[in-house]
């Protein structure tokens, strides 16, 4: 059976088609700067042939149109036609209250999601734009949508309700939900199988670490606890993102500033985290590269991330009542020797000792830490499209 | 020597007077609803004799010329005159950037203390009113401003810059500042008396749970991290306060309630906390009692709480590397048994067991884990008034 995963963002389309029985990854590819000039959409064919189409997408419908186009095409292509095409898996970044798991997509969920799609407004609309798009392109092939909030349904109400008035959480479902689930779930699992243990058995604390960044603490192979909250602002520090802060502050710079609490949000969402204090950039690249020239701004902003990473990992362990593996997935999890190197340094006192040489080697998957440490730290690449393709999979199979 | 202690709220006068070479409480007292009707001053001399005096007073300097013609009452009171006071020492919550430690007040420092009032506009202006009354009622008696924020001018700059533009830092002093120091202080150095170790070697949690709360993490004697941040707003859940949360939520609420933003300040500070989340009340006796007879959002109330200071407490460790004493103190950690026995349940991933007989004792001061345990829980009742008498004495004498 083969799944077609699509990811859309505000001005992105990223897709994976996968052939399930055999685990294959068939193809994958990219459009990039929808809607303004210069669009460009990659593909590459069972990770061996890259193709790049530079062509005008006004839209998602145009992204999604030449995608199909892409793989039905008689030359380059490797479907048929889409009828090939058994279900399709979306990835929806916030599913309120309502999705507590994946779901088929008829006229009654979707508009569920219409009602909700403002507790994303950055994301869920283009998620929900992929939908239709595909509905129109693909009439009569099953849509499954899967939650980026969906994991952490199982935490207890301790950890998910706020501090505030009741009411916001009754009336107005103000509460944590966390995001990033299919990625800390996918890097749980599979954290699980290079352990060669039982996920049930072990207390896992995964931290996908990225443009945003969260953190997760899993026992019995569920989230207990997680570090964002109401939107994808908070938790521990980012790229460009405060975290969770003094709301106090919030306050004071709309004072300062005399500006609107939208311009407020707008500074702590785009102008903060790392990029905020260090001056420099978001990319954590090249924040490191002046850190090493001796920028103290750099070093600072790298040395608040790290810290405010450990506080955040050592705050979750009580959620689960200990830590058996510490996991890095996400761009900077992924990539950064020095980013994993500094919160492991603040987290000596569990025990965790990295092999130096573990950590900086560019192959990407595996154990980091040195064998005798009681807590395992491991790299995992994350791979939210084949989760996503595994839970759509599994949904179609069922009904 | 006798040192005369202040701690001048909004509609309150405290105070206590201790001969310091004896190391003795002579008298202490306080006046209630200073500028209500009804305004109350009680005295305890030599913790013997309660004196009530029912009495207008319709400010600040009413109280403590009340205060001041008591102690010096030939009939009731202890001192002869009010010459015999050598030093006042004056609680000031927030001592800003500029203060590091305790100053003698003259007129540049009674300056900078106008300068930084509004750092803390509930506490900071009564406390500077009562610095005024004592410099008119008794002049030339030298009076020292013990700061609630000195304690914590030790944090490395990872633990106090915010993850927002560098320019508020610079410009705007915006940064984690902490409270309670007074009391966090003397908390960790009575605890390493009791445990018959050196302050110096000791790595110290220290958990000041009140109407207010906050968490100090304690190594060397000093503070290398806390809970609270720019404002007192800010940290871990508290009676009517929310703690650190999630900017967006900020503006949530001014949105929901179409409300201005000092209006959210004030749900954020004064209906949030336990009461926001229990609908009952403040008093965690009357939430506790709530929760006995079935209360669901009292018991929530409660878990949320005790939750938020475990995960709070969990937090601090990477900032000191360890913990060895976890101490109880302020209203509720002084004498709220089923509170320290929920927070240490979900800090039993430490090694750290309550004994259920020394917790539930009356007895107030003491250590509470059982004696195996690795991790030593002590209750000490806060004193922060020794503390500013010493502090005072201290800098008295180097003068």
């Amino acid at each position: 059976m083969k799944i077609l995963v699509l990811n859309c963002g505000s001005s992105s389309v990223k897709y994976k088609l996968f052939e399930m029985e055999k685990n294959e990854l068939l193809g994958r590819g990219q459009a990039d700067r929808i809607g303004t000039p210069g669009s460009l959409f990659r593909h590459y064919l069972k990770e061996e042939h890259e193709f790049l189409e530079e062509k005008p997408l006004k839209n998602h419908h145009d992204a999604v149109h030449a995608l199909l186009a892409f793989l039905t095409d008689h030359k380059r292509g490797i479907l048929k036609n889409s009828k090939e095409i058994a279900g399709i898996g979306h990835r929806v970044v916030h599913g309120g209250e309502h999705f507590k798991a994946c779901v088929i997509i008829n006229p009654p969920v979707r508009k569920v999601l219409e009602e909700i799609k403002n507790l994303a407004p950055l994301h869920n609309p283009p998620n929900l734009m992929g939908i239709d798009v595909c509905d129109e392109l693909l009439p009569g092939v099953p849509q499954v949508a899967v939650f980026d909030t969906a994991f952490h349904h199982t935490m207890p109400a301790h950890a998910y309700i706020y501090a505030i008035p009741y009411r916001y959480y009754l009336e107005n479902h103000v509460r944590r939900y966390g995001f990033h689930g299919i990625s800390h779930q996918y890097a749980a699992w599979r954290a699980a199988q290079i352990l060669r243990e039982k996920i049930d058995e072990l207390k896992i604390i995964t931290c996908h670490l990225g443009a945003g960044s969260s953190l997760c603490a899993v026992a019995g192979g569920k989230s207990m606890d997680t570090s964002m909250g109401f939107t994808p602002l908070s938790g521990i520090v980012m790229a460009t993102r405060c975290g969770d802060i003094d709301p106090a502050i919030v306050s004071f710079i709309a004072d300062k500033e005399q500006c609107s609490l939208p311009d407020v949000m707008e500074i702590l969402n785009r102008e903060s985290g790392v990029l905020g204090i260090s001056g420099i950039s978001p990319d954590f690249r090249d924040v490191e590269e002046k850190a090493r020239q001796g920028n103290k701004n750099a070093r600072l902003a790298l040395s608040v991330f790290a810290y405010s990473a450990a506080r955040g990992i050592s705050s979750l362990i009580p959620a689960i009542g200990g830590i058996d593996v510490l996991v890095f997935t996400g761009g900077i999890g992924e990539h950064s020797a020095p980013m994993r190197r500094r919160i492991c340094e603040f987290l000596s006192w569990l025990g965790i000792v990295l092999d130096d040489d573990k950590n900086t080697d560019k192959e990407m998957e595996g154990i980091i830490s040195r064998s005798e440490t009681s807590v395992k730290v491991v790299v995992v690449p994350t791979d939210e499209e084949i989760m996503i393709a595994r839970e759509t999979w599994a949904l179609l199979k069922k009904n």
